[in-house]
């Protein structure tokens, strides 16, 4: 028997000479920050080592996990919004949703991502974190864009830092959920900045995505209805950007595999930015 | 303002160049085959479209999720299995679950893994889909290795593919839980095998990832222990491999993230195998 | 200061004279019996004694439930069940959920009640426990009342036994939920005998209530339409029967009071059957 | 065929003479107040109607209930607090949860309640509401008693009013809590009254029964103590009393189902005040 000679995978000869993997998800914990509209995270185990012990000596201890689809970081499934009924590609959302599950546009349609990935950050643009309520303009994502260097291209995740996301650790959890004093994040202009670029996602580093009022909730989402309504391009909320910022990782490889929740709105996911040698 | 010159990214450039993803996660379903010993996948929606429209006329759908996190496509942590009261390393399993999550050895400690991948073929080997009860002997693994042309390495994630993934959409779910006929898998030598070749974690396509001998169940674990407790290796399990064998597909970059749940005992994920251009 | 004079009050008087209670409600279990069509019942609990103890010594346990609300012993609330997309009272079915939870005819609704109640023992007219699939007929009920000496009047709780209750804590959980062997109850005829006779509401010893032909799972519900939809008569399913025909008690003060669960289709529940001393 | 003469039964023949029932329990509502101990209370409908029809029109909604058990009003089992590793009995707290589950002390053992019931109402005593953070003293207690004439006795539900239970209704769910002012309720002196006249369980208008100092949540609960682990005293929480109270109903039928939770350390529950004709 012979080996056989295998055939070369630049991607796999990339891999193992070596990368380095910065972790875009937030630790998942009991009483975190999350908007109070879905589910509250919650995590018990049934079973812990000791309650059945088998003859032989071993153990097993499990979890009971409880959550809503968009808590913690996560995606929003097409099937998220709808515009005066209809969903993007105008399918109606009445009836896409009987039965209590989405055939077409639910989270399990959202592919796998390994992408080329840019951070924009606009904080370095600013001089400052965005301030609670700022909305983020065109102006600025162009910007940021222009300084790192690092075109937006189609097909490509685009990654909107504001600075929000130091608060995530704020012992008092409404301080990122931010309801009295707004958020800050791309409004409409900026959603329809991302969408003339024709990118595959986009993130932030906040619970909403997008620009929220002072005290309005979510009374608006423009940007969700630019970007997931008219133009199929998925959302990445609650990211931690902190670390990719202060390595100033603005290019990288994007990778997030989102749970093929069948039917569902959104996944829970752990997004990575790999940096790989040259 | 000038656009600085980016440094080689020789992943991203074989991202960019093209790859061809599998995907290893099997879709979450209500109902889907699972062990009794965790908690049921439940997926529900608590606010559909026109439940609350906005006055923009903008309305979203949301879900709420209830699931062990050994359900479905999943990873144990090392905090899931202990031997004689002690985890991996040697901790008391009793103090290390204090306070209801394992601050060491839970889920969120284990790193996102971007490494060699391996997939044994056994079917291959046998010319049949492993028999229910079938002991995957170090023999079986080491022939799929050989004839594949892909050793083992240190580091390495092996998936061991017994056959048995073809009765996951079973209309019967009881036929891939298997717990009469007996599920195919390793047995403590096959477990031996992989330990001594330091690989870092080991997928199957069963829900326990080991050999289960008719009636018995989950009576004896043997290659959760060895793998688990005594060398730190993750398992995987519940894994979709039957089109990377169709394909044949042996050796790949394996993509996995798992969620960090703080304190768990696994979680579900959906891992990849991404094979690049030459 | 004196002790004001206390009117009589006949209720408490007969209380405290003594009362025998019997139980007709399941013990919760993790693995019993219940319809697929329902989110399973779970219980876990989060935190355990000793995983956060004061400094005064003192240290708490809690739980996380997880189920349907048509699991165990339960109410099916009036916003159950619709017929051609009309509730009982002719609600729009499809209006009436908006927002995803009955405000009319939740389970809120469900006044708690301390009313008449009747068991008609249907083993006893026929000798034997009800037959997998049998239909009780109207004479069986009849015959059941008047054998007994318990007319039914307007207004009681009408509990109807067929037998089948024995198989609740059958090893194989699917034996009670019968699916392939059928289960007895009522069909359209014995519902329209008690909705003739005013019921207010009426259970059975078998978790769908009426009669299911072998193999043919909930394909056709007409107790359910008859008796919710068409006449707003209460149902209770999978209570526990056997102790009071044991004892003979076809009379007795019948007491439940249904979880204040806003907006939902059903509550588990505890059902009492009291009997006062004469 | 002849009708037996039926043995009276004076229970029955006071309820079917009329009464009048007051609900204690307060209605399950997503985003009530609760303690953040607790997983949080949610609902949803994994099937609405129209999601299913059947041939014959029918069709059926459903719900997904997820909730600790401490949520609501609800009632502790003795499995619910230890002191020094002690349960209530001696019984080694540790061991009596291995498995996950109390067998002897749980939720399932504390048994239907049909008894008669005593409404303190300290605001009656002090003129106003209890202020946040008092603590009620014997003295209050045995006032009340004796004004309203309703000395408290062995076997007696004792149900406390402080007038709190007006917060929970508050649109800020944190007023009712009160983790930051304080809540009324009975201190360890309070509690040794109520053990020395043997109730069989005591009640309350607040969250946690007992008096909380401002700011210092449930760092200490003497209450807790001395009721359920040193005398074996069932505690019901989130009580609503306000109407009792309105309509001076100060002695009554109490009546309480605790669902068969098997194993667990508590139950929702919907209390009920019972007043029969003279």
């Amino acid at each position: 028997m012979t080996i056989t000679a295998r055939p070369a995978d630049r991607l796999l000869d990339a891999v193992r000479g070596g990368a380095q993997i910065y972790d875009l998800g937030r630790l998942l914990t009991i009483g975190m920050p999350q908007s109070p509209n879905h589910p509250a995270y919650w995590l018990s185990m049934p079973r812990r080592h000791g309650d059945m012990v088998r003859a032989d000596g071993g153990s097993a201890a499990n979890d009971l996990l409880v959550m809503g689809t968009h808590v913690g970081t996560h995606v929003d499934a097409l099937a998220h919004v709808s515009q005066d009924g209809r969903l993007h590609g105008g399918a109606d959302a009445a009836q896409a949703q009987t039965g209590g599950r989405f055939t077409e546009l639910g989270v399990h349609t959202v592919a796998p991502m390994l992408r080329r990935g840019v951070l924009l950050d606009i904080p370095a643009v600013l001089g400052e974190p965005c301030p609670a309520g700022y909305e983020i303009t065109p102006d600025d994502l162009a910007t940021a864009a222009t300084r790192q260097g690092t075109p937006v291209e189609p097909g490509d995740v685009v990654l909107i830092r504001s600075g929000w996301g130091r608060h995530f650790d704020h012992e008092d959890r409404r301080v990122y959920v931010g309801h009295d004093s707004g958020v800050p994040g791309v409004g409409e202009a900026g959603a329809r900045w991302l969408a003339a670029r024709q990118v595959h996602a986009a993130g932030a580093d906040t619970i909403a995505f997008e620009c929220l009022r002072p005290g309005q909730g979510h009374t608006s989402l423009p940007a969700h209805r630019v970007l997931l309504v008219e133009h199929g391009i998925y959302l990445i909320e609650t990211m931690a950007l902190e670390e990719i910022a202060r390595d100033a990782v603005h290019e990288f490889t994007f990778v997030m595999t989102p749970l093929p929740l069948y039917g569902a709105t959104g996944s829970p996911v752990r997004p990575l930015a790999v940096v790989g040698r040259g």
